[in-house]
């Protein structure tokens, strides 16, 4: 109930801080029966490991994760699937550098607000629990999700469509968003657009400033009728799981905040038969209506802030001796997180689908997608 | 679990259809002592029901509420307050004018959706629980839930900033906004901008037609602190309640959108001091720093689909008989949505901040506050 | 979250107390296609109304529930089912009692516990919420989550096995328990028994005293399967469901506390097979290993405390002033409440299953028994 | 959801099993500023302990508790607590023992049902996420809730009452069994009836056979107040904390099913004052009236069955082949499990008990306890 859980039915728990120990990350509501390796989870963690492009943070983790419960003989067994990450750059210099400035509102950033909430015991190191680390543990619960939507065919796909005021122009098929998204720095399927988001991203960076972007999440083959009425809709949920992630600050679903411009007759996806199937000629619901999946991919989109931490000085205010004063530049910073949320937001969205699938369908009638084979 | 409840320590629980007797909405988590009577509620109430303008639905219903439980002498009492409000514009001949279209996709709408999901046996009647009509059962919860926050001074404000391609850009205080929302058809605090938000809005009804827009809520004096860290952020639980809403196709807050084109140095909101308190030169973050409530206003808005019932004909599916069709215009409907959402986008953002402040400070403290005066 | 609310798949909601307008029951998980009829729920609300016979109390309620929402053309829609029951028997002059004794203790009852919770505010008038009234909620659903689980073909049977000292000792097939159970006062299938317990029973109230007993529940055809590990099996919830009952203080599963004196190789269920099912020799685990259902009949007991209102002088403590006084004896109460709980362990009983079998096989497959017939 | 979940304001989420890696536990919803240690954890650990005593299992565990998230300089930060327990013998040769008969029905085990709900995939070894092991997890959990608990003077005591038939008679001050409970082998803290609850048991479990027992628990200095209304009452909460562990088959609060031969005069607990404060002749009520804490000590006691696994052949089943066989006798195994379980149940008592404290206090107040100081 107080924060460190999402979903229902499949159930993700976490724990774990910005320079704590390890990261534990618990899925409930797994089926029997997955073939379940490492590997499987660790592709996405190389996704968004920091230390890896000249956009990023220079921050050195491995993020190697270990399964510890929920296995036997490679396969998953119905018990909840124990993951463990081992903070591994947590040097004392580090910790030293945010033990100076712990008094300290950093703009844009969280401590004060978990200073209100928490008090002086608040964890100050590196913004602790609110710190982007914790999304290691959200793309590890992802990658079980996406094994168990695997299943069902069903493929979630997000990728950098805006960066830097650059965006994605090109027209492209969902297989080639999905095949060409990882190929580059700034997890963007276009090459051209790719090339100019890093080179402005770049700049941006030597400036001592930092950027946002948009990225854009598919889901296709979602079956129709997932989602529940009223509050549990799977586009409340969706928004939710997106929205809880760090710098986010929007969510818009289909035509988004676009439909506000259209008229009705507009706006309205006109459906048709197409080989005994229904289709639809545009896709402005973005794949759900009532909040309920129509059978159509699901697309969303969420703004991502630009970084908070920059390498410039910041006038601020010291929340303990409550006096003004300034936060010196910081050199150790994403430039853009935006291509390392790309996974995040994929196993977010993978997690509500998933959720909703198990909840409506019932664990056991995914186990026996397995246990009768 | 299965989408009829919202909030956790302050729940809100609904049922209750298009042409079903009655809706039923049971809040749960409110303190005792708190002085409620039906006028509280019936204010907001008043403003999202039918039949009142121009430019909305014709449907005739009184939305009279009636407190059955939770009270004794004027007070609640600590047990779950009952609201009902019975259904009156049931009556058969609009029945069967569903009646005749129940396996048709009507384009917009989650007939099909919930077709999927619970078969040949949902209900087909004025679009049964997915219908706009539940939402009175969210007002008459938000009308409880913003008795509470009277009690710690905090205020929910919401407005159509945005209506028919018509869009508010006085600047206007919080004051005017709060007192001139509910001075016009529109719901918009600035008379000129409503004027022709309302003679667009007819425009396009007259062509049979249907128009969106975008509600701004401000929440004033929400005390930093309140929620929780990673999944169950304040703004996560805003971003679900809203997305949440029939209609909502995005849930954007503070810049939102507009802070992805933002460098960090531009983004980040400065603090300072002020008569020794914290107080910020922009509000981007819409009062809300990972997560959490920082002091400053929380703003958020919501983009709100044309409505989908249109006076147009149009091609769909009968999704029966698998065979497509024609739809014919439909003359009984809302031109658009945006003023009578109002009042519930208002509710679901003071269910969401009641909740999570009954969360964190108990609803011990929050009963101490009535019971010890 | 805060105490109205059962199950997680089946859900069950409710509100109302002693003295207010109305008991409200949302049922949310209800498949689509139920045929479902206000007939189904007064059964065993008429089993469980006052003012029947010599050993209850003389309370006047009819108890009569209404249906509205969650059907249409009497089928349920898959949307929450909503129930009503009016209080009928609130006037004035009881009231008025219940007033003049609010800052007194009433030994055994829960005025000082609300009081410490919720202060002065606390519902004072016949119990409140605590009052053994809100049962007519619980045993409202009971009635909707029978009527699933009939589908496949399970059956929940409670029945009085001790009462004012007096047990049954006689061997009784289930369906001798289950067609003879209602055919008495005492609600015990064996009628020898039976008319003693009535007859100690009446005694007792002669004397102004009250009497308790035990009720044992035997659910036949739960397939096995059924509970979740660890935290949530099904024998924890069934516990939690039953000791959530008034004037429950035990609650024992199979041999129970008898268990304790066995030894291992006494204890353990023998399974054997028989016509190639499997069956055990003896049912002492009540059909549930590792909390999980085995296949085999759940059987649990619990027990029922004697009637805290009596009708003798008792001393006691005013509250407020903090004074010792004397609460006056009572005439207007039940000898006993055994009888009138069968149906509400029942209702629990059968809820808790309702909600295993929803969470496990999930909404849509309970629904697919019913959507394609 | 879905089982590996306990609580909702302080909530306790684990995984792990017999032969996995490792147990994970995480505690949500832990005030900052708290002081933690390793051993404060690791005492109530070494009490559950196997391998320590003629009387339980020779499994040899070390149980060492590892705090890897949540702290900071000492003290909790508000952020969940995440605890690691590694297995250590989980050695190839016990692995092969339970594959050899991992098609088997081990009678009072719960091979079967898990086999009935998971399939083929589920664990077979050692009980896999069924067996005892994973109440290491529950006790680690409870060492945590007690550090909260003893910030308001809350004490949770559990002993042996009754082993192997024999039970204690001597009366003893709540000083005396605290004090004295973990002095011997049996946790009973008197120390005649515990010699002779060895002795028993020894010469049973001689005879390859294995016995059972009653716990009895004591909280002291609950505050009034604490359970909330109808379904979620203290009373029923402990219930289903209780009656989810390993081999409980019943549970009794207060009186329990004694209550039931009592006449209504009997069992009402009187109220009166001392020293101004409200005292009880009695206790029947075992300290929830209405499932609200009046003041008093709750008093619950549990049944525990003998231990399943004996050292003698049982004619059983194999549920994948269907025919009839013979599980051999195992050697490897608990006399009894009692005195072990003392320190689970005292976990799951603290557990449900800080969850209602700070569900009702709210987590901000018991956060303040230390944050101001």
């Amino acid at each position: 109930m107080l924060g460190n859980s999402f979903g229902r039915a499949f159930r993700v728990t976490a724990c774990g801080e910005s320079y704590g120990g390890a990261l534990l990350t618990i899925c409930d509501g797994v089926p029997a029966g997955l073939p379940l390796t490492k590997e499987d989870i660790q592709e996405d963690l190389d996704r968004r490991r920091p230390g890896q492009t000249e956009i990023d943070s220079p921050r050195k983790e491995t993020d190697q994760v270990e399964i510890v419960a929920g296995m036997r003989d490679g396969r998953t067994t119905g018990a909840p699937v124990g993951l463990v990450i081992h903070n591994v750059d947590t040097e004392a210099i580090h910790v030293q550098q945010y033990r100076d400035v712990k008094e300290l509102m950093r703009p844009g950033h969280a401590e004060y607000t978990y200073f209100a909430k928490y008090g002086k015991f608040t964890d100050w190191c590196g913004a602790g629990r609110a710190s982007g680390r914790e999304t290691a543990g959200r793309v590890a619960a992802g990658g079980v999700a996406k094994k168990i939507l695997d299943l069902l065919g069903i493929e979630v796909v997000g990728y950098v469509k805006e960066l830097a005021g650059i965006s994605v122009t090109k027209e492209m098929t969902f297989e080639e968003i999905r095949d060409n998204r990882f190929s580059n720095q700034a997890h963007c399927p276009d090459p051209e657009a790719a090339e100019k988001m890093i080179k402005r991203t770049i700049e941006i960076r030597d400036e001592g400033d930092t950027c946002g972007g948009i990225i854009e999440l598919i889901a296709r083959n979602v079956p129709p009728g997932l989602g529940e009425p009223v509050f549990d809709k799977l586009s409340a949920d969706i928004a939710k799981g997106l929205m809880s992630v760090p710098s986010v600050k929007g969510v818009e679903i289909g035509a988004g905040f676009a439909a506000v411009k259209m008229k009705g007759s507009e706006c309205n996806d006109i459906p048709y038969l197409e080989d005994g199937k229904i289709k639809y000629r545009t896709n402005n619901s973005g794949g759900l209506d009532g909040g309920i999946s129509n059978g159509d991919d699901i697309v969303v989109r969420l703004a991502i802030k630009p970084t908070s931490t920059i390498s410039k000085d910041q006038t601020t205010v010291n929340f303990v001796k409550m006096e003004e004063t300034i936060l010196s530049a910081i050199t150790r910073r994403d430039a853009t997180i935006c291509p390392r949320a790309v996974p995040v937001a994929e196993a977010m969205m993978a997690i509500a689908i998933c959720d909703h699938l198990i909840l409506w369908k019932g664990l056991d009638t995914i186990t026996a997608l397995l246990r009768d084979h």
